[in-house]
């Protein structure tokens, strides 16, 4: 008998690699933080001790969902402006009250009411962009959550920094500081390329000869955008940045609604990472991301669920099901997308994405027992023929009952074991307070 | 002092007409099933003797959800068959399978399973449009739940009826039996103009000079359809449906997802209803419904989920999200169907739609005590700058806590008064087992 820390089993253990697997009545075991082998249940009890032992009867286990584009902070500013278009949200809403509120306390306390909507929806990892980084990362390490700091830089001033210079120095700074972290990695996230220059662009690609990190950038988010940046600068956005030499394995290009047939295959074979958010997408009108065409084309399609304040929730359970139906509808095509692709979608391309998939996305021996329990007991993912089917089409981030990050249970039956949920809606409460008086007395 | 027998008393009252309102600590007064008043809390305690009082202090009332468009018994077959196209779908995986199971037992278990969950997601009164619907009207009465059972005709034989000379004549009974319920009315259910004759909707259509009840039917879902069509009769579907004079208020035209932009003027001079199933439509790629564009002319669009087969759930929440959504993706417009336009497709455009809007649909006085309770409280919801945009871009299912069909309690703090689930979800497994075991033997 081996010892181990913790064993799990379950009704259905989804592991996302092979692909298309569903292991009834399985188990997995655990020690130190990552995963020893996932076995069946009944061979389990003659081969491992374990410390701890969860069962789970009703639940599908599933790697913990990565949501590859966020700005968790912004959770504070959830449906303050809704139903309006991109640019208006943006320049005569969502930036002057940034101007207004943003701070490290804002970001702080909004990173924790993200992070603790997250973990109860059975998201164990998030790609973030947003100021005050190093808030965000301190948020983290105090949850035990995993996460991809970005080192955000934007050509305009805030409180966090003046110039593209200070966003910069300060961010590596914050790389340094985490380099030992093993929860934490950073990635570089300059804004998008109608607020980013060449030069600072430029400056990023050198220094990411060594540093080698995921480069987190909005692209193509619109057909505005590309037009106007045709207008000033002849190029289209995608076509500047690959002149810029940004065009590689570690571009994570978010949203990339608007490409020409001609662009795909480039991506591809450039090894380049986009990031689907299509529920912001829709929400903003922005355009459709051609999501069947690059899957079939081998572009690596991670998910995303951008920030709560145009989508307006960080549930990955809901934004795998709008992928797959979105992804049917704009491919007019009804097998484009199925199920168990936008689970690989919503986990091991996540991670490929970030660069973490020797580290998590899959449920495989080696890998860090960041895993996701889902109860499919409830009146409305009954019956079962495919849980894979049920947890895309059917099952809400409400259903998910139990998370563990490398090995560790941060949610346990519905309750979060190292955030304290009352307080976080308590100041909730009081930043809406605040921000609502300050709105009414405008 | 006016005695009443319930009080409900909620942090927000959202009664939907007026149109973009929102009353905060507001209650409902109602007696002998019908709403009262909806006033002040502080004045209710002055005004009213109620028998009962509920006291909702993190919820939203809404008028009860109205599901216009679904197949409740299928809810047996949810996931049994995904990522395939309609008739692929139809052909060779549902009508098989319901040659195979469909009869009088399944249909009273299938439509159990459905009400139960639409109920615990808000859903007081759903539009049926499947066979044994004499079972569906008796599940419905011994639940309390409010639906329109559609009087199916389809021109091919089945268990239930063999000619659509059985089919009229089994449905007219049926409308003849519930002719005194309060709570379960009828409507013709032509299958699709490419399942149903000339002579069988001209049948229709004379009955109907008499009866005056909704005609649903399944219009202009795909292209496939529309094409086939035109070339099988040089009609498309639509032009058939007028030529044989159903195109009037009456008409419930479930999909119209291949409209021409010259199309639309005239089914909102002819006072058409349209049902939007978003979920359905996408799943199934059977194309994009021209929402923004019919509502803009004046056309009514309510809201369904389709069966749980093509969906895969019946949570009208989730429905009325992605509505909002994709309205604006297929508009190119952020400001398309904004929260409140897609709170009232599901809730007074239904209930017009099913010629319903006298009685429910709004939270106004006269009208019958149709109300679901959102709990708002939730992480996921939180903070709450717009009670509505929270509702429809945020909230799930899961959040309904109570529910009232003629003032009478059928889910109360998240349990059914009327059903019993764990016999609801024994049945369903069993059915899910025996499918199951012949599709694999098969």
């Amino acid at each position: 008998m081996e010892t181990i820390d913790t064993l799990i089993s379950a009704r259905w253990i989804i592991p996302v690699e092979p692909d298309e697997t569903v292991l009834a009545d399985h188990s997995v075991a655990i020690r130190d933080g990552k995963i020893v082998q996932v076995l069946p249940t009944a061979a389990a009890a003659d081969t491992y001790e374990p410390t701890e032992t969860t069962e789970l009867s009703d639940h599908a286990l599933i790697p913990g969902l990565v949501n590859a584009h966020t700005h968790a902070a912004m959770s504070l500013f959830r449906g303050l402006a809704d139903d309006l278009p991109l640019m208006d949200w943006l320049n005569n809403h969502i930036w002057p009250a940034e101007g207004k509120w943003m701070n490290d306390e804002f970001v702080r306390d909004g990173t924790e009411l993200a992070i603790a909507e997250m973990l109860k929806g059975g998201t164990t990892c998030f790609s973030d962009m947003y100021f005050f980084p190093e808030e965000t990362a301190r948020v983290c390490s105090g949850a035990g959550m995993r996460a991809v700091v970005g080192l955000i830089v934007i050509d305009f001033p805030t409180v966090w920094a003046q110039t593209a210079e200070e966003y910069l120095r300060k961010g590596l700074q914050l790389h340094d500081e985490l380099r030992n972290n093993e929860l934490i990695t950073t990635a570089f996230a300059p804004h998008a390329p109608y607020t980013v220059s060449d030069g600072t662009l430029q400056k990023i690609r050198t220094m990411n000869n060594e540093l080698n990190l995921p480069v987190h950038i909005h692209l193509h988010e619109t057909v505005h955008e590309v037009d106007e940046a045709v207008s000033k600068t002849g190029q289209r956005p995608l076509e500047r940045i690959a002149s810029l030499d940004l065009v590689n394995p570690n571009l994570v290009a978010v949203h990339m609604t608007t490409l020409l047939p001609g662009e795909i295959g480039p991506l591809a074979h450039a090894g380049v990472n986009v990031v689907h958010c299509p529920q912001s997408n829709m929400k903003l009108a922005s355009g459709f991301c051609p999501v069947n065409a690059m899957m079939q084309a081998g572009v690596n399609v991670a998910l995303g669920t951008d920030g709560a304040a145009s989508n307006n929730d960080l549930d990955m359970l809901d934004e795998m099901r709008t992928a797959a139906l979105l992804a049917k509808a704009v491919a007019n095509d009804a097998t484009a997308v199925p199920a168990h692709s936008a689970l690989r979608m919503a986990t091991l391309n996540g991670a490929r994405a970030l660069g973490l998939d020797d580290q998590i996305g899959s449920l495989e021996p080696g890998k860090s027992a960041d895993i996701a329990a889902i109860d499919l007991s409830s009146i409305g993912t009954q019956p079962i023929y495919d849980p894979i089917s049920q947890i895309v089409y059917s099952a809400g981030g409400h259903q998910v009952t139990d998370v563990w990050i490398a090995g560790k249970q941060l949610l346990k039956n519905r309750q979060l074991a190292t955030l304290d949920e009352q307080a976080i809606l308590q100041k909730a409460g009081e930043w809406r307070d605040r921000i609502q008086a300050a709105d009414s007395g405008a």
